[in-house]
């Protein structure tokens, strides 16, 4: 790959959008794909995406948009994924564009529920794609904060170092930091898991537990983390590194967060389908939870709050009682 | 020890109103020490504390209030303090009665101001008082949730684990749940260096860092505090513990911590002399850094969090300029 590689963005929600906006500080052109026409059109006449970090101006000389993803693949050398897992098979199966030799950045965190596999797997495992070949964008970070120009790290992940510096360096500004990882594996998991704790997190609040046991789930979700991953993939890490600790703790305070407000339906009563239908969109961490359950049957890690949230998601258990028996097993 | 210890607990604030709330479950009787008659009058007929976590009731038939810290001392085996540490070198001139042979738990979190040392080395090497006799009660617990009875968790530490362990029955009950340790060092050090990160994150705040930076900062500060505390005294100990990190994130994330207000404060431009004036009460974490600080000019840990709320507090440097070049250090 050469040291100008060209960037596309696949997705136009708030992640996405951020991202773009981040190449677009060290970029001439990218290209961004996204499904809806109207919001290309909005964008090219507005130079605002309209239903996403709405106030981030974009200059639009720079953008390539397209709602034909055949042409962002055609166009990069280095394509960042940022659409909802639950999209990601959907959106692939329009390929006719052959993915060889392009760079896949993975900043989507979370499972692809067809195959319940992590993305950077997903790629590798139905596409090819080799690891070499294959990156990880992960926080902590919200988009929020991008468009408000709030000093973030993000932390880029791949096998190959020198691919990792070149997404790094395209991404950075004077509101962006970034480090470099060879854990791919890792990050993605961690990515993927705190989803579930910040499920966890939203349960705990909806049953009435407060800050004291919120700082306790933390505490023992980020030991569970650790052990599990060191079971998908032993290698040399600092479980407290940003990528992991930050993302966690980003994600399982926030307020926002969609997998804790999921949780918090939850524990507040809600059913499952009914939280569900009132958030019109699935929290990452519910296709999480069942493939990291599914996983440690193999792996035997003790992770009890993946184990509660299992048990009150997929196999109807009451969520007090559940929880009740957790506290037990944290320390 | 005979194993039904008589207990004290000396203070009168939101603390030590919740460790004697603890211990009325478990205890027919406890001697309390405030400074306050007021108070005491009040707690007698009301079975109230008037100033402190006032919804909390007491059967006042278990409660043996004093303003008379000797009365304390000789009622009891265990003496539990739970003062501000400013005040405690002023409540021990008091002392006529010896603490030969007491068992001393400190729930104080803070650095004695005249010594610079943390609670159980002060009584060590003030008051001659054998590390087993020494102990150390920590959270991560705000005690306005002891009030409410919201599940928390305690961690005892004390070298003789037989100690740790009657202190933690006699504190336990449906809402509490403790652990033991033996680390009586390191967990004094967490509790008293999380005071300093929770002025750190007042500081960002203060100066408008939004959430991505809040838990990159509170990454950092558990990496840093592992460092600093593996320096002051090397054993194993997982740091990611709730004695540690869970106490570091329940003040670090609380934005009811004095701590994070006084540094908020600073971060908003007040000097620290209106900020101490504007909180009328010294924030622990103002003399925690200057003592960790200075003992850190020995152990040479690299601490970029300390030594930026040092400068900042202690050397009058602008804290918009420290915090530039502290994120520069920061990953």
């Amino acid at each position: 790959m050469n040291n100008s590689p060209k960037f596309a963005v696949i997705g136009g929600g708030s992640w996405a959008t951020a991202i773009a906006k981040m190449l677009c500080v060290n970029q001439a052109e990218i290209c961004w794909y996204m499904r809806n026409q109207n919001a290309i059109d909005h964008i090219k006449t507005e130079k605002h995406n309209p239903n996403y970090l709405s106030s981030v101006e974009f200059d639009t000389k720079k953008l390539k948009l397209t709602t034909d993803i055949n042409e962002a693949v055609n166009y990069a050398d280095i394509l960042i994924f940022a659409i909802p897992s639950a999209f990601l098979n959907t959106e692939l199966e329009k390929l006719t564009e052959s993915l060889n030799d392009k760079v896949i950045f993975s900043a989507i965190k979370g499972i692809v529920p067809e195959t319940f596999l992590i993305v950077g797997e997903h790629f590798h495992k139905k596409y090819d794609i080799p690891y070499e070949n294959i990156g990880v964008i992960t926080g902590p970070c919200h988009a929020e904060e991008v468009a408000l120009e709030r000093l973030s790290y993000l932390t880029i992940a791949c096998a190959d170092a020198s691919k990792a510096k070149i997404v790094a360096k395209n991404l950075n500004s004077n509101y962006i930091k970034t480090k470099i990882s060879d854990d791919i594996i890792g990050t993605e998991y961690a990515a993927m898991l705190k989803n579930i704790y910040a499920i966890a997190a939203g349960m705990a609040h909806g049953l009435g537990y407060g800050d004291n046991f919120q700082a306790l789930l933390m505490s023992n979700a980020i030991r569970e983390m650790k052990k599990f991953i060191r079971k998908v993939h032993k290698m040399k890490r600092n479980i407290n590194d940003s990528a992991y600790l930050g993302d966690l703790l980003v994600t399982g305070y926030s307020v926002f967060s969609r997998n804790r407000m999921f949780g918090n339906m939850i524990g507040k009563g809600y059913t499952v389908k009914s939280a569900m239908m009132e958030m019109s969109m699935v929290a990452e961490g519910y296709y999480a939870v069942k493939s990291a359950y599914k996983l440690n049957q193999d792996y035997g890690a003790k992770t009890p709050i993946i184990d509660a949230v299992y048990q009150i998601l997929y196999e109807s258990k009451d969520p007090k009682s559940v929880f009740k028996k957790l506290t037990d097993k944290l320390d």
